[in-house]
């Protein structure tokens, strides 16, 4: 059950408004990197959670956070929007970019679908799809989703606190920026508390690894055309990260025939040659 | 540039065509675990790559591989809908189930958008969706979208493996779970040369983070209704993962104000009441 | 800003796990009716309202009410796939049906993707996409949008209430139900607040409506292939609902010409003939 | 069935080119708040209508309308890319902008996927998707979904109508808000023929209100962090507006516990943690 | 402008109904070969028709025609859920098979969203997508889009025909499969008065050859792992189709180098060792 | 299965970067008519081929190539990305434009989400949807969809050579229009060998046509309101294109009645006037 206070987690400031600025910033809210996937994401693997009831607990803990993030982003991108011109022909206050240029450059649909308030969409306003929601009932699988999804956020968050001069922005951006650090570390640490790189990995760990094709299981296949080996790295040699193998290298070749599907089948809609009626 | 040789990279055998398992088996190719995913996403990755071409070079052979295994699910999907029904009254061979039953399980685009082929959708009929393709021009932030796409897909891959009770099917899907073990031990290694935990993270790692809010970059945050800590665990306590901070935690309390944007402008498409005139 | 006490709203009890029933469920998670759709709605029209601050704390409010219900359908989703069969032999425990049929009456994403857990999408498993997120910036056209999405919920609930016979599900239901009713209320008295059918409507009451073509304003015009007057009803005669006019009824000729854009531009892509070079 | 006259309902006239305004035009064809929206919610309403005859006849009559206005908003796409620039050096008449920032602010695919027509997506380029097309077989709930489209739909036209200041784009959409005004009392008419605020709601009134959990379903919740009352207002006290009850106000305690789904099954695919392996 | 008469194009007569197929039927609806999609892709493409005005009046007509479609079509979907069981233990009528089965072979939507009637989705309840509709400004390029739509159409029809026993539904099928026939050869008589094979293509025709690169216009090229010539045919050998040019093989080697992109720049948020800082 | 040799198919040079061509150029890559389309379309199409081996071989080896020309587009976009600004005040090199413009007309997830790189998206930032890709199991379809791919992808490349300048760009795009004017000849040459006109049509050719109802199957019908005649041409008169019929026309009158569902089932969720109760 949740509950809200009406406040902001961290002060919301715009200082000069900026209608592009919150355009990019509505990546943040509904872009694959944005705040509705982390959110979303740790509440759905929070109501799947099985075994150790405190992943439970860490995850909605967490999911609450990002609620609160998805607020201040969308407090943000209103505000950026103030200035914003509404007609071909209003005045732009401090600005002199013609008013096609700015109108051109924003998501069309923050004026016509919100009326200048923020959209669960991506900054090229496309509206976010809930199947990013990562929650896959593996618990170590889940935080490799999470740890990738805080990496990816914070590039995203530096990249909108480098593209921005405004202070208040910038305040803002840094707190985020924080917490995307801290969330890369909590996970990190969840996932040392499964057992780190030899104890959770291979994930699903709980598959008996004599059943899959161990030929195969730590060796690194080159698919170069002229049958070269593939580049070299910590990837082709020494033990493997998770502890139960060692890396070699090797071009691979097929394995298999060409496949051979045959004839068409009567009545499935294919042409009389497929089927061989002719 | 790319080339084939029209033959399968491991065999593809199908002792007892099951339609429902063609089902399945879809999830594989055009679920957001699957093999279309990890093909387009190291593809992808690869064209952007800056920095040690060998990244590029690493992940544009493993996309190779990639799009052999979507080959390989493609056929097997296709082998497994041999025995289909095509009608309501049509026998069904070495079941004893009825029509309806099986028809109703399939995916009916199987049979009536690809006559009996596979396609690019998950085991509901969902086509798969580019945006799930992370190439981010960071190539940690990269690396982690990999680990957790190579993790949700050997997760999916045991889970086929467990439903089946096919020889064939089993057999290819053991190769394609060592595959995934070696991918998931690959992109960790990559991760490795770049640095490691107290390398690579967090990432960015080219941001500096004395330009964060640091109070809060280690700082596990509680948003307990009733003002309690949150579920303690490594997270909590004890140096970060990344080496760079120590963890502490501690109930959150809002930093900012209640968020109020005023009135709505005039010629904005509000109400009346909001703009102010009535 | 947000927090949970991870508790539920209203306790979830399955009697009889019933793994179709796990998925008619995912429709009020993830379905355009469901509960995401509310949740997402409120939440992001609170973040935009504009004007008198109640109504932000309204919707604020009921978002988090609609959050508990999220949880707690993927808690009953979940328990619903108790026990659902994970291979195609496996025991089916209190069921005479077929392992067959169960499996594929399920959206198999709840087994291959989550595991035995929720998903935010729909019955058939097509992910919640959120453009249906409306939050329009005019504080009444969204009340009439929140109307809707209660009027569908509680007619899904419904729905939903009649498919099952499980005691503890058609409890968990008759919560739902009420709080839909309460919503549908709640939502129309706003509406009623912002000055109901003759002070709101036409939306948005801001633009002055002799700007509109008035002579079409009130009437119900008719594309009836012969010509004939179009069917009879409240809407064609009478005061129209928001006071403003008189309801009249009429077939509709067409005012204006058949459209020409002319030839195509030279470098447009078109076809010579197009262009008008041959 | 449908038949055509190949004229226009309304004349559409652009008096001055803008591209620009071709983008914005787009959000009212493929927007959510568009017209094939509408046209195609009537047409698929009407096609599963049960029940009284007469709201067949109505929906699909004023479906026809609605097609018309697809036409008659295509073609205005089509006159407004009139003068769009097909190349970085070309000509821009009746312009200083320059071309960048002319071809950046357009919908590129109504250059390069349509060559200067209009397609069936948003404002930024976004496809409409059939889902937003509501037909519940529930006709009152019908009825409160067209009423939302309409009144999003004419919040739309309006912010149109305000952004351009084109005489004959400016007379088309008077016309077209026109319709939306009538659009809004149809179906509010419709909704009162069905039995109105307390014959109607709450929908749907086929659902045996003593068998929903009647403690909650005119209690206004409150999800305060601090446990205090909500906001009140209308909604909070007095009658309900369905006649059926009377509001009362009132925080929300949690009325469940903690959900706990136990271990995960093995074959599952979880981590051996989870399961109660290790 | 569009009329309607509320009439059936075609009778439309159900003899069993059967739920199972009023999904498949969904296909012929909402599915990427169904009738929105070319009652759809004919309007638009009648709307940005330039030049000669004839294939506007051909478009629109038969668009008007498959407007007719979607509505038979939709018809014969909510006649053939008539007998749907609307709970777990529905007595079914007219059937031998477990209520479960058939529930779990319905699209679940059809009952919970829609109410026993047609939805704008495919055969796996997938909403149809408006991206589908080619309208690409060049008329020959678009005839080819129609010959293709009408032919994956019919298959699909055929499909359908197939795949019922029903009289009633395979009247309505054996119609529909004749409308397709003629409209596979109305689009190709279409392209035959644009030039037809020698004269239309290649696609644009209004682009000079000259500035193609010559070279590979008529070149059928090899990507075979080992070199060798790739499987000949028609397309290898003789004169092009177009007639103007002759068809020749060749195994195709790189002409391009390794591409390199070089370092990441400071601020683009890439990781250190991509900037080349360390 | 899948090789590759890191080289580019054909030399792709930039002279000048320009980020708005490279958004122009995400249409070729994700764009409905882009590369990925065609390359994913030809790989299913081959992994779906039954009937003679040949087809599957033509299609795998111009899927291979299709590869390579997404790694070119890719490579492309990203040199044409590389001038891009990163924040509002950065030095625009060679341009007099404001950066405001130039980063309102740019997909802003290239610099955000991919870091100056290419992504699966089309010139508007919408992603890929892989229910483009038409593989219909009947090889004859597959082909009309494939001149339908490479006819609309020809136009597009002609679009964007006509819309730059840059000599390099020029260039690359000279090589891949070569390739869809061979591309078209080659799917029609396959056509051909098909059976051609009167051979493979009407598609598929292996249903009875005298299952059809042929009174419908050479006509073509007209939906004009007034009851005239449609527009004549080449469809409406002489032998059809597939030498099966003449063509006739005729003016089309409903031949079914007005359809009538009846009342609501109780339990359905319907209001109860439509159930009949009240």
């Amino acid at each position: 059950m949740f509950y809200t206070d009406n406040k902001l987690q961290y002060p919301v400031r715009v200082d000069s408004p900026d209608p592009l600025f919150a355009r990019a910033l509505q990546q943040a809210i509904g872009g694959v990197e944005g705040e509705i996937r982390v959110a979303m994401q740790y509440f759905f693997q929070a109501c799947g959670a099985r075994g150790n009831p405190k992943f439970r607990d860490l995850l909605m803990n967490t999911a609450a956070e990002e609620l609160g993030h998805i607020e201040m982003l969308a407090t943000a991108v209103a505000m950026n929007l103030e200035g914003a011109p509404l007609s071909m022909k209003e005045e732009v206050a401090a600005s002199d970019r013609a008013v096609g240029a700015i109108m051109g450059g924003i998501n069309l649909k923050n004026l016509l679908s919100s009326g200048l308030s923020a959209m669960p969409v991506d900054s090229d306003g496309v509206p976010f799809d809930m199947s990013h929601i990562y929650a896959s009932g593996n618990i170590a699988a889940d935080m490799t989703a999470n740890v990738a999804a805080e990496s990816t956020g914070r590039t995203l968050a530096v990249r909108l606190y480098n593209m921005t001069d405004d202070a208040g922005m910038k305040d803002m951006l840094s707190y985020l920026i924080a917490r995307d650090t801290m969330h890369q570390n909590q996970w990190l640490a969840a996932l040392e508390e499964l057992g780190g790189m030899t104890g959770a990995f291979p994930i699903p760990n709980s598959f008996p690894q004599d059943q899959e094709k161990t030929d195969f299981s730590y060796a690194y296949l080159g698919f170069q055309a002229d049958g070269s080996e593939p580049v070299a790295g910590r990837w082709s040699d020494g033990q493997s990260i998770d502890g139960k193998g060692e890396f070699t290298a090797q071009p691979m070749q097929p394995l298999g025939e060409k496949p051979d599907l045959g004839a068409a089948r009567p009545q499935s809609g294919a042409q009389s040659e497929q089927i061989g009626e002719q």
